[in-house]
C-alpha cells in the first residue's frame, strides 16, 4: 500500500471547498479569497475599494497574531471579522465557515477574505471561493511571477498596487507582465496605487463585471 | 499514548540543527540565516554587504523557484549556490548540509543562507546558524512585528531596508521600533538603504564584530 499524503492531504481539502462553496452559495454571497505578501497592501485594497462597489462588502482577516486591520476596517464601517491562525501560515476553509457564524450577511455581499501575508502557502488550500486575487507591490520587485509561479497559476486576476513607487525602485514592468503570461496567459493584471487611487476605477469595474456575472450563474 | 506531532517536528528539527552546526564548526564557518517576505531586499543586502566585510562571503540561495539570484550573485563573483523547494515555503537543515557539497568553502568565510521568502515558516526550522538576521523594507508597512511576532522574537538583529522609500510611504519608525523592542528588548535594528548605501557601514561593522568574536569562541 502506498500512502501519498501530498494527494489525501489536497484531496480533503479540496472536499472542504466544496462544503463551503455550497455555504456560500446557499448564503447568495461571493467570495473573494486575496492572496499576498506581508505587507503588499491588502486592507489598503480592500478600503479602497469597498466605496467603489454597489454590493455590500464584508471581510475576513487572517494573521498570525493581532488585530490591526480587523478593527481599522470596523472603525471605516466595514464589517470585518478575524481569524488569528497563531503563528500558522495559511487560512483553511473549515476557518472561514466558523468565522462566518460571527457576520450576519444580506444575499449579494461581497465577502472578501484577506488571506495570512505568504505567496506559497495560501497557494495550496482553497477556501471555496469563487474569485481569486493574487496582489504584488511595486516595491517587491519585477521577479515575483518567477520565484512564487503557483500562486499566479491560480488566480484569476493580479493587483500590481504600488505603482506610485515606480520611479523611486528598480522594477521592470514588462519583466513582471511577462512573468505573469507565460504562467497565464490573458490572466488581467490591474497596476493600482491604493494611495492615490489610480487604476481603482478599472479594477473595481472588473471586479463588478466578475460579481454580477457569478450572482447571474447563481 | 499522546502524539504530539508539533513537539516530535521541533525536536526532530533541533537534532537536525545541532548536526548542522557540528560541520559548520568542523569547517571553521559562521553561518547567517537571513529572513523576511517576498521582496525585502535580501538579494541586494548580500551583494551591498559582502564587498564591506574582511571575510570571505559565500551564499545558498532558498527559493520555491528560479535561480535568478544565484546566477547575479555568481555573476558578481560572490560564490552561491541554488537550492529550489519546488513550490515548498521554507529550507530545512538537511538541504543546507547537502547544498555544503557543492561548495569548497576557506576557514572563516561567512555562509549567508538566504531563506525563502517567507515571514512565517522559516521561524519554525533552525538550520544550525549562529546569527539570524531579520529583514523588512518601510514599504512593508510598520505593523509588521505586531502581526509575524514569532520570526522577530528568534532574531539577533533586524534590517529595516528600503528607508530612503520613507518619504513616498506610510511607515511609522517609532511604532515599528516599539514593536520590536516589546519582543525583544534591546534587539539591534539596522536601517538602512541598499539602494543608495546609507546605514550600511554600521550594519557591516556589527556583522563583522559578531562574526569575529563568534570565531574565536569557535
Amino acid at each position: 500500500m502506498e500512502i501519498n499524503i501530498s494527494r489525501d492531504l489536497f484531496d480533503h481539502e479540496a472536499e472542504l471547498a466544496v462544503a463551503n462553496r455550497k455555504l456560500f452559495q446557499k448564503m447568495g454571497i461571493i467570495v473573494l479569497n486575496l492572496l499576498a505578501g506581508p505587507g503588499a497592501g491588502k486592507t489598503s485594497m480592500i478600503r479602497s475599494t469597498a466605496p467603489l462597489l454597489k454590493q455590500p462588502v464584508a471581510v475576513i482577516e487572517g494573521d498570525p497574531a493581532s488585530s490591526i486591520d480587523t478593527d481599522l476596517l470596523n472603525s471605516l464601517g466595514i464589517p470585518a471579522v478575524q481569524i488569528n491562525t497563531e503563528g500558522g501560515c495559511h487560512l483553511e476553509a473549515p476557518m472561514v465557515s466558523k468565522a462566518l457564524d460571527e457576520f450576519k450577511l444580506e444575499p449579494n455581499t461581497l465577502l472578501i477574505i484577506e488571506n495570512v501575508g505568504n505567496l506559497i502557502c495560501t497557494a495550496g488550500f482553497p477556501l471555496g471561493e469563487s474569485i481569486r486575487v493574487v496582489m504584488v507591490g511595486v516595491s517587491e520587485g519585477d521577479d515575483k511571477p518567477y520565484k512564487y509561479p503557483d500562486i499566479f497559476q491560480g488566480a484569476d486576476a493580479v493587483i500590481l498596487n504600488k505603482i506610485d513607487l515606480q520611479p523611486y525602485v528598480d522594477f521592470n514592468r514588462e519583466r513582471f507582465q511577462e512573468g505573469v503570461r507565460t504562467l497565464r496567459p490573458g490572466l488581467p493584471i490591474f497596476e493600482v496605487s491604493c494611495r492615490t487611487g489610480r487604476g481603482l476605477s478599472e479594477w473595481s469595474q472588473w471586479l463588478e463585471r466578475t460579481i454580477i456575472s457569478l450572482l447571474k450563474e447563481g
